[in-house]
């Protein structure tokens, strides 16, 4: 059966595996990024990639965290590798001499779930990645969204609310108020993790919080759901590691919100996957896929 | 030449046309719609089409106001026939014995912009009508996105203000602050003309609610701008006839909220077709596009 090589390279994990063209995962390696050097990283994927080339593998899907351009060929990924775009594919097919299908980890996630996660099949899909960050990767008629620059789905800086707050121009007004560092904001905490243990001990500011911050996501939920109609929203990254505290006022205050049929039509489903809807969705990369087309 | 007649269903009139491959209008009929029964609906676009047969033509393309389902061939335009859906293409087609493509006005607008407008050639477009209501049509990456119940476009229910008002329960967030019953109702006055007439006239409190309601078009524009990275806006509709008072205050706040990046990409353009947009997206219709696939 046909096996390919799956990477996703995180802001500070490196995974990769091989995987089948049925999504079994047949082997897999992990380790730390190392440190913030293009040459180094294209060197460390380079060294993973022929470590698992134990059997003759026929291409490597790769996923970014941050912007890959089609078109050239190049990465923006300012968390890794600076605020210059790199030529990712152009060194990486050298290093490595097999074809090699990029994209970026939005893009990714929502291609593994389809694949194989909760939205199974589905043509009208949107993941959305609440963690430190808040990212949407969009299958819509059957075809991955990119936009005319590649950065669609940067719903991050959707605008909620008129009354703009100063953090709202460094990483866009939805994300400061429902990202992972907003969530500790409300509560003066170090991290997301300590209002989430906070409130289940049972503190009240700490519920408090997390009721602000799912009312925040309940607003942009509802906006990608009038805009897009979709049929499932499948939510992943960190803060949604405690999804099951968030999960029920999100729901409601998209239901306020959003045009009121889209609103019945559209199912809120936590990630089946996890951390390997990346992984998988970069396997599929590889495979080929019909969203791409 | 190959020539279709292309039929746009508005609330209130009923437009139709023979168009050539060019999109030339050979010629063209306008009448207003008759009262509110689907059989005399059926009737009236059928007689006007027979009236325009002078010429054989192969096919009809129809833009209704209101969602159309091409899998069922149904329509819901509760204006004009309440609150049911009706099977519009089976009697339709019935009546005239032609082919009919049929879809909504908001496919229809972003449609013909695309083919003849502002948006000519472009793959990632978004037509955003703004009259009395809010409504968007979009093509993304060169295909028409309808979402799963083809309701995609409904943006007049964007969230952007915490703060619920109980207009919003009825139109929208979006709606109520920024179509024209809400640009009136800033100044109690009886229509948006009224308040755009006043402000010509340099009356303080007309121009301050004109600047209100583009500061909250600028917000809506900036969340289509974030999640789709669009390459042109083009806006429309009764209240946009007056863009040029709003048009200014409308890009700066876009640029304010929006994803930076993606807010230097997007070219926010008035409707270069007007009233025509739909005729000429109906004709596309009836003549095949890409888009539609």
């Amino acid at each position: 059966m046909n096996s390919v090589i799956a990477v996703d390279l995180g802001g500070t994990k490196l995974s990769a595996a091989v995987v089948d063209e049925t999504g079994r995962v047949i082997e897999r390696a992990r380790h730390p990024v190392k440190a913030a050097d293009f040459r180094a990283s294209i060197q460390q994927i380079a060294d993973l990639i022929h470590g698992l080339m134990s059997q003759p593998q026929t291409s490597v899907g790769l996923i970014v965290p941050g912007i890959y351009f089609p078109s050239t060929g190049n990465a923006w990924a300012p968390n890794l590798w600076g605020h210059e775009q790199v030529p990712l594919r152009r060194e990486l097919e050298r290093a490595i001499s097999l074809p090699v299908t990029i994209d970026s980890d939005r893009a990714g996630y929502v291609m593994g779930e389809r694949w194989l996660g909760a939205a199974r099949g589905l043509n009208d899909i949107v993941f959305l990645s609440v963690g430190t960050g808040i990212g949407a990767g969009i299958i819509s008629g059957g075809h991955l969204i990119r936009g005319t620059g590649d950065i669609a789905g940067a719903v991050g800086w959707f605008a909620l609310n008129p009354q703009r707050h100063v953090l709202y121009r460094e990483v866009g007004c939805w994300e400061a108020e429902a990202a992972g560092p907003g969530l500790a904001r409300r509560l003066n905490a170090r991290s997301a993790e300590e209002v989430v243990a906070a409130a289940r001990e049972g503190d009240t500011r700490a519920k408090q919080a997390i009721e602000e911050t799912a009312a925040y996501l309940g607003m942009g939920l509802a906006n990608i759901v009038s805009i897009l109609n979709p049929e499932m929203i499948v939510l992943g990254g960190g803060v949604m590691q405690s999804g099951d505290l968030f999960l029920a006022s999100i729901k409601r205050v998209m239901a306020e919100w959003a045009q009121p049929v889209a609103a019945q039509q559209v199912r809120i489903e936590m990630t089946r996957l996890g951390e390997d809807a990346g992984l998988l969705g970069a396997a599929r990369l590889a495979l080929g896929d019909s969203a791409l087309e």
